[in-house]
């Protein structure tokens, strides 16, 4: 499918009709943004997937029902405390948070999302957020869509948003679907991935809008690893507010596949941004794992593989130590002949049915050095295919997180 | 069961009655020793846990079927090279080597184990083997077992071996355990670890040595991580020689009992020191956890913790980021209360019934900077105990990982 989609350059979370959004400084972080409120003048369709972690931040106790209810009209988000594991009085900071944002916007509690990311175990400032979120519902605008993506970071050195527009049948009103997105370390979703919030105005049904994102997220979110910890906090959430004037999509139509195609593409993007702004990391690592078995076997090896910190620092240090790369996958857990896989790095292949090629070691250290570097490990015995994205592995890492919280 | 066993200091894979060790300088690395030879003077009972990476060295492929056999009397070790993806030639090359050390010796060949540690996917320099095989066999002594100990290293930083002695019954000689692993990094063993040589004058047979060591290494040898990744020719094996005078040992006897715990704790002990030497690490995590509703839980909770590079990072900086530490135990996926977990760096509780203490964060810091780091997470559930073993994670890591090759 040709999607003929038209990416807008700085577009994020308010590039869709209808959706406002702020960041301000309320005081939970020394000098930076902290609280984001994103809002849509009417109610839409929302759908979300959440972290599997058996602990949960207490802003996800009190969104997952809000989600499953399939309607949203605003998000509150803030940086540098995630409220988590903060016992029954977390929750009812969770829910304090949202109902002020819902006091000030003045709609029902139920149709505000809450969302915190940042340290664990520390009482959410509720005095700071109760005194930020009339300011920031005062500065919302459709401007404010880069603010609220500076809000939302913690350890992120860039704001992560991308907007695009199609039309999904001829003849008829563009849709367009924006959003934006934070995540550094902590990353290995599992399910979901950190915090993603994603806007439309196309008009869509919640139960549907739910199936395009669960397929979006596999293929993205759940395709990226920093560090192989998969956060309490994850969340990634699409609000469809219908504002476009195209028709309402419908599951089984072309108009829809080509929605859920797009939606793929946005989230790729965000995915993306994440891997490539990993803690520490100096470039992308883009990992492509084809003639897999099952695509359930590609995409085991490409996480593998990403996740892998042999793998991680060799591509930091530009050595081309391929058998690190098939020990990953040797351990993944999917299913491949050990006598018969290619590698490539880049265009230049490394390894052939199994075994080394004497190959340019020159050329391998340029094509290391790149950015993204690409690997393509190829099985050769079936159709599946999976791409996960990760990053290098530097001194970086290890400053920025022997002393998160001083 | 009070074991009253005695370790004998700077013992290792000779201290056993009628072992023999040597390690020499073979020309695979440019000034260490790597090539090593153990030679019991009677073949004994083997037993042995291999690597679950679906990517086996050509070593594992010729001494797995040996082991299986139950019958060894030496054993081959070269490190510099790993023989893994080298094709059918591998194979080849690793028979070559157990052949030249059975003609030297003047065994059967079924009755050599074959082992390699070091770079995948280049030839095995046979040339330089072959010529250092005589050389290792000529120098064949009771005193060899830390040069067999240091010809196995690659990036350790240390030998590490261990012996301890044991009367199993009143009035009977007593047995002595003996071994020496290597490992440094590529350590997050499952099923079996890196390389690891055990050596007893006890007399058992191979299938009820086989269930003393594969509880032995569960416990420890499984329970231990550098940096996640399982590698390609993970082995541990045990050669039983009988040769203490002890009567054979009979599973279901308070003998065989005391003999396997004697084993595990030489296991333990062999697993800290690899651990320890984490590639850059600076000090040994230990992980306790306790209270939870089985031990297989317990397990998975206490390595999803040894394994985090969150967590490790954390140690390195004596950072008390304890929901770095729950966050693991609850991707883990281990069954427990999100509610109801305690945790404690030593004796100081930082997190009580899933919630953050207010405690000294300079006793905390002065904890995390002791070695070994004892972490322990109470769940309050159940009986389900088990402990993990670990490293902080420093910058060297990343320094002798980016370019491990050249």
């Amino acid at each position: 499918m040709t999607l003929d989609l038209e990416w807008l350059d700085d577009g994020g979370i308010t590039a869709a009709a209808g959706f406002q959004a702020s960041g301000i400084h309320a005081g939970l972080k020394r000098n930076k943004k902290d609280l984001a409120l994103v809002f849509s003048d009417v109610p839409g369709s929302a759908a979300g997937v959440f972290t599997t972690n058996r602990v949960k931040g207490a802003p996800l106790l009190v969104s997952i029902p809000r989600v499953r209810a399939g309607r949203l009209q605003a998000i509150v988000a803030n940086s540098g405390n995630a409220n988590t594991c903060n016992g029954p009085g977390g929750v009812e900071d969770a829910l304090a948070m949202g109902r002020r944002t819902a006091e000030v916007l003045n709609i029902p509690e139920e149709m505000v999302l809450v969302a915190s990311t940042g340290v664990i175990g520390q009482r959410l400032p509720l005095t700071l957020i109760g005194a930020g979120i009339p300011e920031a519902a005062a500065r919302l605008s459709r401007a404010g869509g880069s603010d609220a993506a500076e809000a939302i970071m913690t350890t992120d050195t860039v704001p992560k948003q991308a907007a695009l527009r199609l039309a999904l049948a001829p003849g008829e009103p563009p849709v367009t679907i924006g959003g934006m997105a934070k995540g550094s370390g902590m990353i290995h979703p599992n399910m979901a991935t950190m915090l993603a919030f994603i806007s439309t105005d196309a008009a869509v049904a919640a139960a549907d809008l739910q199936k395009a994102l669960r397929l979006a997220v596999d293929r993205t979110f759940n395709m990226i690893s920093v560090d192989g910890d998969t956060s309490t906090n994850d969340m990634v959430v699409v609000l469809a507010n219908g504002r476009s004037g195209a028709p309402v999509l419908l599951p089984g139509t072309d108009r829809f596949d080509r929605f859920r195609e797009a939606l793929t593409a946005l989230c790729a993007r965000l995915a993306r941004a994440i891997a490539r702004d990993g803690e520490g990391a100096t470039r992308l690592l883009e990992v492509r794992v084809k003639g897999a078995r099952t695509e359930h076997d590609a995409r085991l090896a490409a996480r593998a593989i990403t996740a892998s910190s042999l793998v991680k620092t060799a591509v930091f240090g530009n050595d081309a130590n391929w058998g690190r790369i098939i020990c990953a996958a040797g351990y993944s857990g999917a299913a491949f002949d050990p006598e018969r896989f290619d590698i490539y790095l880049g265009d230049l292949p490394v390894a052939r049915d199994g075994q080394g090629l004497d190959f340019d070691e020159r050329r391998a250290s340029q094509l290391l050095a790149r950015d993204p570097v690409v690997v393509t490990v190829d099985f050769r015995e079936g159709d599946g295919t999976a791409t996960a994205w990760g990053c290098d592995f530097s001194y970086d890492y290890v400053r920025i997180n022997a002393d998160y919280r001083t």
